[in-house]
């Protein structure tokens, strides 16, 4: 396992390291880049030479991190990941450092503990909540280069401060960004206004699947191998739709049945606090947690949402969160006003 | 006009009076509701008579504020309007208080000065954000209700700290509320996950009828007056819909058509920064701002959207924003590769 550092411990080593690769996950988010970004260039202002390496190509949507990218300019001499809880996530061209990694810089609780050193703190929402503590503490000048990094990465990894990680300590962070200069309307409309087009297909198509049942308590979309093959979407571009059907109002249960390569539907449930998503997923062979489970349901896309709705009903019929399927005696409620 | 104090001097007037009638505008948001309710609190743990009242009904979604509305139960001696610009946004059963308004606690620099006293700060993101400075001001003890209040206020008016107008005290107010109780998740799983079906099927419709133009730099959508009575969307569900075109990469013109009930079309151009979204709409006897303006079109959609996308064109040639309409000579181009 790690040993486990503080701030001061990393702003030691780093204060005496060079020659530094950092490494960001596969699949590269704002969170990772923007954590790496804002470390390269905190180096970089101490005369340090480094580099940030991924396995997969970095979104030109990034382009203002201005990030260097490592293609053996520089023998490494000290390695950092950051933002990786695990080996599985360095991705194939970072494999050949993953047994040699100096430090990692992480907020994942389920870290495993694959680096030398580790700097670990669960409490934050962000690795980037971090890099800004130790770039304090490191003496580093936050520039507007480094704050629009480390807003890229507490803005992202949050929903821009709307996800359920977000904390006291997460606001401060970004006013204090804010003070630093961070081009705030810039990032935010080009983090979260910006979907791509393929995007916006799968959700026009989530949209036109869309079907309401048991009262509006449930709502299901269900996406086929076909329709996400001929709109191009990558795994990105599906990303979250999932969350779609539980964000209507008076929904309790969201389904998402997407259609895998082998013909079978892989099934998302979502569930609002006080309906236990694994009690659907768990009747169907699946499991997860109480507000997020999945799981395979097999046959034609009838069946399978027939199988999926019986359980879905019985677990509402028991949890009391659903009004019953007559309508009410009265139209001329509170409920009904502002339905019109 | 209005006397202008600073908020040592409200909150002396506010600590000398009692029997307190709060107004909100109409269509009550979550920020007029959020002040109104923050200051309603404060004012009740100091052992004063308030209420209050708003010209239209409060969404059952705002319970958690447990306003106290206004219905007679006292003679007013003091009115607060708050998070109201003009008297014209005191909606019909207001207008008998529109004469008068002992104070005016806003936000918006365009307030045309209605009260006797005014306290207004345009620097603040939200009027949530300046009750939050009375209430501290007033030596109120801010518990969790009136935190949700007041972050109900902020996070609504700053599209959960998204647009433009948020600012670092924005967040350094978000800390404290958080820091002083606020149900963070469960607000904001309310306020930005709880979308009417009527919107919903408001989106459904705009992505459905998605149009893009001129390689891909303008998107178009467009309702009917039949497809919107059809759905019962009210103005609310209607809300910020013209926001969606322009939020696709790539696009720098969004336009949004919505037949009016005369037959017309109101239509919405929004750019991103570079193009000046009122030459569009001037060219067709309109007007706006630069990133947001908007004109009225006559005859049927397809002519009406033939004459919207003809100056479209011309703007966005005389731009330099958008790449020419023939498909590159090189498919292999970076852009491509993540279009994949």
């Amino acid at each position: 396992m790690s040993e486990m550092l503080d701030i001061g411990g990393v702003a030691s080593r780093l204060n005496k390291a060079d020659n530094i690769l950092i490494i960001c996950h596969k699949n590269p988010d704002g969170e990772t880049l923007g954590s790496a970004g804002a470390l390269y260039w905190g180096l970089r202002s101490q005369g340090k030479t480094a580099a940030v390496f991924c396995s997969d190509p970095v979104h030109p949507r990034y382009d203002y991190m201005e990030l260097e990218l490592f293609y053996d300019q520089f023998e490494p001499r000290y390695v950092v990941a950051v933002d990786i809880a695990g080996t599985q996530l360095f991705g194939e061209k970072s494999a050949k450092w993953v047994d040699r990694i100096d430090m990692c810089i992480d907020h994942h609780g389920s870290n495993s503990g694959y680096a030398d050193t580790m700097l670990l703190d669960e409490t934050a929402a962000a690795s980037a909540e971090i890099i800004y503590d130790l770039l304090v503490e490191m003496g580093v000048d936050i520039d507007v280069r480094i704050a629009n990094c480390l807003y890229t990465g507490v803005s992202t990894d949050t929903g821009c401060f709307k996800f359920a990680n977000t904390t006291a300590r997460t606001h401060r962070v970004a006013a204090r960004l804010i003070d630093l200069g961070t081009e705030l309307q810039e990032l935010n409309e080009l983090l979260f206004e910006n979907k791509s087009p393929q995007r916006i297909a799968v959700e026009q198509l989530a949209l036109s699947s869309l079907e309401y049942h048991y009262n509006g308590c449930c709502a299901l979309i269900s996406l086929s191998r076909d329709q996400i093959t001929a709109i191009g979407a990558n795994e990105a571009d599906l990303e979250g739709i999932t969350s779609l059907p539980r964000s209507i109002e008076g929904v309790v249960v969201g389904l998402t049945m997407r259609q895998q390569p082998s013909g079978s539907y892989k099934v998302s449930v979502r569930t609002k606090v006080g309906l236990d998503a694994t009690v659907i997923a768990k009747a169907l062979g699946g499991g997860g947690h109480k507000q997020a489970a999945g799981c395979e349901v097999f046959g034609s896309l009838e069946n399978a949402k027939r199988a999926l709705l019986e359980e879905t009903g019985k677990a509402l019929d028991g949890s009391g969160l659903c009004p019953p399927e007559k309508p009410a005696q009265n139209p001329d409620t509170a409920e009904q006003a502002w339905a019109d």
